[in-house]
């Protein structure tokens, strides 16, 4: 079996193309992860460990701070959209087509080209590339990491390269489900009175709904912007049966200030007297704007500091005490899409700034 | 290959058990129509005509008047409630278990016991037998029948032996489905101030059928009772979208003073602003107690007349212009349950009632 080569000296947009074109479907990274250790084990200022297909390069250079740059290495799934396909220049607006380029091989390829090229970077760094982002939290390999190496991912500040249309997007929101559940009881359609419509028993929670009115603190100088919606509702037993069940599923995006508990108690009392049952969970994390790595890396990149509304994985590392920021090429607005593409600029930017922070 | 046998001169509820026996679940009902056919061809007062799987048995004494005892084969599927089990006696309250015991061969074997040993009624009766009521109406050995041969089912009267406690119920009310329809647009429930809740949307609709106030008209002394319920629900994309449709689908059941044409104006009233679509529609039956031929049949039975609330197959009378009443043995609260159950003395009522209404 021959490896897939990855050229660390190529610039860049050349390194995306690269990567977008060996499919790394989620739970098929195995030829992506075999080319990313292969090409950084050949670089002797790095320490490059494996687990899984999650890919682990460190600098030792003694520095009392050390910094984690990550992303992920999966895809969502082929969708007509490989092989990767240029359009125009970088410096006109040029944009790499394909699965990947925006979500996040762009990213992928400006850590592999730090991770080579800077040997002396001013402040340790952690480069991390993980199997399973867009699947089931239970294969997420920065997770596994974080339970079978937390010293591993330890450092004073990370960054996640996932788009963010190449600027800083600080924190992440929380995000919860619940059921709300309404009973009722059973009754032929033609004789109505004699049962209970748990389907119109779901009109009162719905009226909530459309009556929340979305709460938007301010943390760290960045305005979040919670959400609370059904996403999906279903009741029904027969064409002439009135149901005596209706389930209303609800997401509460809820803004890092807030705890998973405080969010669930809110959710509660929000639908006090209906059965509330949490199904999914996940903190949110603090933008820590405030921390002394996080303020150096935002002076250095310059530029407009967003809040982050979606939720992503710089929660782990803010469960884990690390201030943590979105970072990347590419509109997020973009990713999964069958017509992703990123702008090839984007690429270029990242690379140039973080290059900077690291060696300036 | 050897046919069932049926014993015509056997007491009803001995019938009623031989008919049970013969398991003729919709779509198979050729074995119990062989033996039916048989059956009644011995008899050389009665007139034996076959489509499919209904058979259709008349005098023809040349009375004026002509009445239709109508009863369908079928029955719904198997669930481990065959054979029939006989428990007690019927002066004590002795009941008959098994499938179709209630709905309806109870009331078939009545059907048969009249056919066979009343050979010079009052009135020329039609004796129809019939195939597949229990699915889709598009099989519906009745519906076929007035399709195919109208002249077969012209009659003054109908009576229609489903169950119904051994009393008269008299018309049907009416039946139509819509569904009402809320659009919105997708986005992340991350960001969901860009896109627009289509469950949220359907809060409304839920209200107003929660204020829904049910009109009781009162018909030939009848008092209906209509109804407008939700029977399904159902919305969603994914756990983390918001929905951009949610359908709500309604049924309305309508007392036979109304025309499906009236229902429909009603339903899309009520639910005035909405997209509506109606799926599925039937007309009511009017009681049509003021015909001469009813009142007879009322007098003669004597008791308590009932409206029906559910629809039957007497709208298919009532479409061709003939009234029609339920007048069958059996709970209609048992029909389709596993434990479904006749007491034998509705059988023995109602043989002997429609015996002394047919020769008095």
């Amino acid at each position: 079996m021959t490896t897939n080569q990855l050229d660390l000296s190529a610039d860049a947009v050349t390194l995306t193309e690269q990567l977008v074109n060996i499919e790394s479907v989620s739970q098929h990274e195995a030829a992506i992860a075999d080319a990313v250790e292969q090409a950084l084990t050949a670089y002797p200022h790095l320490a490059v460990t494996r687990r899984g297909h999650t890919v682990i390069a460190r600098t030792n250079l003694g520095h009392r701070e050390r910094v984690v740059i990550a992303g992920h290495l999966d895809t969502v799934p082929v969708n007509h959209n490989l092989p990767a396909r240029r359009e125009g220049a970088p410096e006109s607006g040029g944009v790499l087509h394909g699965l990947g380029t925006c979500d996040m091989k762009g990213g992928d390829a400006v850590i592999l080209r730090l991770a080579a090229t800077v040997p002396e970077p001013n402040r340790d760094v952690t480069y991390i590339l993980y199997e399973a982002e867009e699947i089931d939290a239970k294969y997420n390999g920065l997770r596994l990491l974080a339970e079978s190496d937390p010293e591993l991912m330890a450092a004073d500040f990370a960054i996640l390269m996932e788009p963010s249309n190449a600027a800083v997007e600080a924190g992440c929101q929380g995000t919860l489900r619940v059921e709300v559940r309404t009973t009722g009881e059973r009754a032929h359609s033609a004789r109505s009175w004699r049962g209970v419509n748990a389907i119109h028993g779901a009109a009162e929670v719905l009226r909530r709904l459309t009556e929340y009115d979305a709460r938007r603190p301010v943390i760290d100088g960045l305005q979040y912007h919670e959400g609370l919606n059904a996403v999906f509702i279903r009741g029904g037993v027969a064409g002439n049966v009135l149901p005596d069940e209706c389930v209303v599923e609800v997401n509460f995006r809820f803004a890092p200030d807030r705890s998973e508990a405080d969010a669930e108690v809110f959710v509660r009392e929000f639908f006090d007297g209906y059965d509330v049952r949490l199904t999914d969970s996940a903190p949110g994390a603090l933008p820590g704007l405030d921390r002394p790595a996080a303020k150096a890396f935002v002076e250095a990149v310059g530029g407009e500091v967003n809040p982050k509304f979606g939720w992503t994985d710089v929660a782990r590392f803010s469960a884990l005490g690390i201030p943590a920021v979105n970072f990347g090429p590419g509109d997020p607005m973009l990713a999964h899409k069958q017509e992703e593409h990123v702008p090839m600029e984007h690429i270029e930017r990242c690379e140039a700034q973080l290059r900077s922070w690291l060696t300036s």
